[in-house]
């Protein structure tokens, strides 16, 4: 599959000429991605990236998650560290060269090929005999300056890129950025997770250490939030965040008196507690990080609802995020609604809620959005982040919510070189859905060329505060 | 957005043609509304319908919700009754005027448009410019003889209305127009909710009240269901209602014993009971009413699964109805087999299920209706009553329901001006799906030519009895 | 509605030469069909089918479901054996004829056109005018020696068409055909939900005949494996079986202890525990199987979610099977996992997971077998085994599974003659998303043109290791 030119719109002449007109306008804007996983050490040492394996294989879950699915081993990818492990870079790739016809259909193949063609310039396909030719020139072209991580920055027309760091983090990276003399804004995200949950590894650990590095009494409930509230200046102020991000197992929230919070705390604190108490605590504290947030103005975002490492035997070999991720049937109503009761009409609030259950968006989601002040809806995440998933969002969101409660386009990868591929995929779909509804005669054209850059730029930049 | 002639239809020539063609034949038959919210007493009084944003924007909680929904206080729109309610109602039209873009992409904006043109022959876009103008277009043309209520109820081509009351609701408005030299038919639907949910407002006062207007001893479970049935008889006489309605949080239904009903129905008259005891009261009502049903003939609607008043400082400030109901996930399956097992067989009861979760079309629904004599598919309902909500639903329902377990459309609103719109969207959106069946050969077009009338008002006739 | 050539594609001019240039290509394959419910007895004494009614009516219950729902008594259709059963079949067929327009927009009006085209050239509409000389024309032509079971089978081009039997069943139609003379290759299907499942009728006296048949002592847990095994042996030697198929009430799976699965058996198998112990014997018995399917090769089916038997007094009159069957909420990710986590990342054992919950598509399966090597997904199955079925399917499945983890087309069904009906259906539709994804540059022709005959041959051939 080649790059054409009128990728992803209708088939239908008139429908794509609308498309492909409304395109034209939003396609050089530059790239908001307000939320995502690359890595700050890159823009912080501007080192070359690793080889082709290393850099566009391994962090990818995308990628071995499907090979695996197919029968092949994680070690013949380089994954891991056992015996099996495959040690060489090039064999690595050449499995997965190989097995490149698995990805057919996907979204995957979609980033990849604007990869391979607009950052290496490769127009041919990726298979078993071009493997190790599509090595070669990756692997070379990566040692180019021209592809050092600030230069492809610049090169993708980056206007902001957020990272997401853990609270303990001592964003040394951004610190970095910050004091060189390159311009680029990168910046971070407070991510709580691992002082929030009690069920995340070494929870009582990273509590100790969250109360030394913000200097808190951590033994009250008021120290522990006076921890967080330094914890959310430091990011902003250090990092230049205007964003925090949970990821919880539920969307549940709770709003407890003061005696019960403070009581559930001192109960998690020592690692104790049943399950129960752990997910009244984590929904506890999304409604005490809204409350932060009408203070200190950090957007807000939840993503909730993955069953994390739902494979045992991978977890063990391979570790966390390797593909083994898998979403739940997720329900917002009542349980969004003690937070919504204590903050969601407050219009200088923005909580923006994702879902991976897509049943949510039309039941729950876009009534919820179209009546609170503060929640905005995030756009399609994860297994969603795909054609089809963008189309069902907009058919099942937009009639109730509308486009301005919603918030752009989120990239959320860890895979750098396919930033401006999603970015770009995402405004092609949304091109496509302004497109139907001009073409239907539901939004009129000067309507549509109105939402393009809004929806590829400007709500995102807004929403993020950025 | 102007109202063109082809609004809604595919832009493939071919499926549009087909799809015109269909409309042709239906865009101009009468109107069927079985079930909705207009005001008896504008068609009984004939008086002018009240200035535009007291009669467009107050009692149309899609308009406010949005607009809410971005930080608009609904002050500013005239509601509330609060030291910062508007009172000039220019004003608030106004505000409305200037966020008219936020309903793009919204069904709003479709009956709006049709409003504004073919009630008020407006072309132009409403915005902050055009605010005041159509303001004073509005306001005078609604001053006229031709816009009172049973003069456009007569030009809108309806055939028959159905109003929605309460239980104890004296009908005086239905009497009034009965006696009238009006020809119009304006029906009443038997809505018992405040005598038989024990969680609404004043059920104990409501009960005895329900006892004295019906002349029954209600402080047994046998006179309680007599005062149903002389209301219901009513209801008929009085309002001609062919229907009840009811809108219980779940669809849940019961069979209990004759001693288990009389128990119960002792606990919660007194207003005592826990949540699960009126629950079940609720569950066992709906067979009730359906046993009564086959007694007296009325058509029996179960709207479910709204969680009602979930913002609890707009139904403080603002009251009920304001945009603050979401849908939850309804299971109809258990739900629904005690009622069923009862009198689900039964081809001479219609029992008309209608959903907010979308999830249960392909799921519940259509597999129940497509089994069950009694069991009928109400239309999209409320969120989904939207040009995307119908096609989901047809896409959904029709394979394993068919066309002829559907029951036509409902436009289910308080908005009196936007039915014919609502309608025509209704009849737009079918005539599409059934273009699309013809244009694919899965129908031939003898066969669309005589469902596309049998969905546009036939189907409505015959379900409603009227 | 005739059988267009181009029936099904899309009016897309372009969209509709891709898809017919596809399709073109695999229309005339063999036909693999690897689960379903035919009656081996047809193939292995070859006499001629029934008369119209009791062979094309009475197993089908997509037909008598449509006609029940509509008021149409079952006994009319020549159902049940009481005094109002219709007995003669020209009565019953012309009830059917008469009522034959409330399939429109149906998958079995699709189904049945083509059996009346292509089986017995048929070209007029089915109604009430025509009804009798179908019969007529059908009647006779069923006497033909060409439309014996055998020549059927060889004129539709299958290449292995499975049936099901329970475990107890002692496969001599299986027997016979292997003895016969006759080429065509009808195989079996383990089915042990009858010795399995602790609530389906008459499981204590199924597990005494399960143990007499294989000379097992299943006084012991054990025991009871043992004998599965043996019997699986038996399905696989005498049979030809390559799957099991296991039809629960939910997806659950189990990994229970030795103690606790001796234990848990010793209670159930004298018919005691209760609903909590039932469930969990089953969900334990889906990782046995599981496990067997490891030693013996042997593809493994899980078709949950059904609530059987829905309509109590249908069963009490009718019998099962009678289209009183409902789909439920069903959910995938807690409830395989105990499976999953066992044997899940053995890509030497394939389970073939089914859906009625189309919400678990995107959610839950595609995500799971997208991962698990294990794991695949089947094709929309039951009420989703439709044209808008199979394009939901894709349109959910694909980006999240690819096409590799799904598993080709199953018509399960009992209506022998609907066969290549509904194969094609599938290769249609399969076609239609592959026109979809080359006109919109998503899949290169070359790739589409791969993938068309893995859809409708190879990836049921591979999957069923046939």
């Amino acid at each position: 599959m080649g790059l054409h030119e009128d990728r992803l719109f209708p088939a239908d002449p008139q429908q794509r000429a609308i498309a492909r007109s409304l395109y034209e306008t939003v396609r050089d804007l530059p790239i908001i991605s307000p939320h995502g996983h690359t890595d700050p050490a890159w823009f912080a040492d501007n080192a070359p990236f690793g080889n082709p394996t290393d850099f566009i294989i391994k962090p990818d879950h995308y990628l071995f998650r499907m090979l695996y699915s197919q029968g092949i081993p994680m070690e013949r990818l380089g994954l891991g560290d056992g015996p099996d492990t495959e040690r060489d870079p090039r064999k690595a790739w050449q499995v997965f060269a190989e097995n490149f016809h698995l990805f057919r259909g996907t979204p995957t193949a979609i980033w990849l090929a604007w990869v391979f063609e607009e950052v290496f310039g490769i127009h041919e396909p990726l298979n078993a005999d071009s493997g190790p030719a599509f090595y070669g020139r990756i692997d070379e072209a990566l040692q180019q300056d021209a592809l050092r991580p600030r230069a492809l920055f610049d090169r993708f027309g980056i206007e902001a890129l957020a990272t997401t760091e853990g609270a303990l983090d001592d964003l040394r990276h951004h610190r970095k950025i910050a004091d060189s003399d390159w311009h680029g804004r990168v910046i971070t995200t407070y991510r709580p997770d691992q002082v929030i949950d009690p069920d995340s590894d070494c929870f009582v650990d990273s509590l100790a250490e969250f109360g030394r590095i913000t200097d808190c009494d951590i033994s009250t409930f008021d120290g522990y939030l006076e921890a967080h509230r330094r914890r959310r200046a430091y990011f902003r102020e250090v990092g230049g965040a205007t964003a925090t991000d949970h990821g919880h197992p539920t969307a549940r929230t709770a709003n407890l008196s003061d005696e019960d919070k403070s009581a559930l705390y001192q109960t998690i604190r020592d690692g104790a507690g049943d399950a129960q108490a752990h997910e009244t605590f984590r929904a506890q504290m999304l409604t005490e990080m809204a409350l932060m947030s009408c203070e200190d103005g950090m957007v807000m975002q939840i993503h909730p609802g993955a069953h994390r490492n739902h494979n045992r035997e991978v977890l063990a070999r391979f570790g966390r995020d390797k593909g083994a991720d898998i979403p739940t049937a997720t329900h917002y109503v009542d349980a969004l609604q003690p937070l919504l009761c204590r903050v969601g009409n407050r219009p200088d609030l923005t909580i923006i809620a994702f879902t991976l259950d897509e049943t949510s968006y039309s039941r729950e989601l876009a009534p919820l959005a179209g009546h609170y002040p503060a929640l905005k809806l995030g756009p399609p995440w994860w297994f969603h982040d795909s054609p089809e998933g963008m189309r069902r969002f907009r058919e099942q969101a937009t009639e109730t919510a509308g486009f301005y409660n919603t918030v752009g386009f989120n990239d959320d990868t860890r895979a750098f070189l396919s930033i401006p591929a999603r970015h770009d995929v995402a405004r092609r779909m949304d091109c496509v859905w302004l497109a139907q509804l001009v073409a239907e005669h539901r939004l009129g054209m000067d309507e549509a060329s109105e939402l393009a850059p809004a929806l590829a730029y400007g709500l995102a930049k807004a929403a993020y505060r950025l």
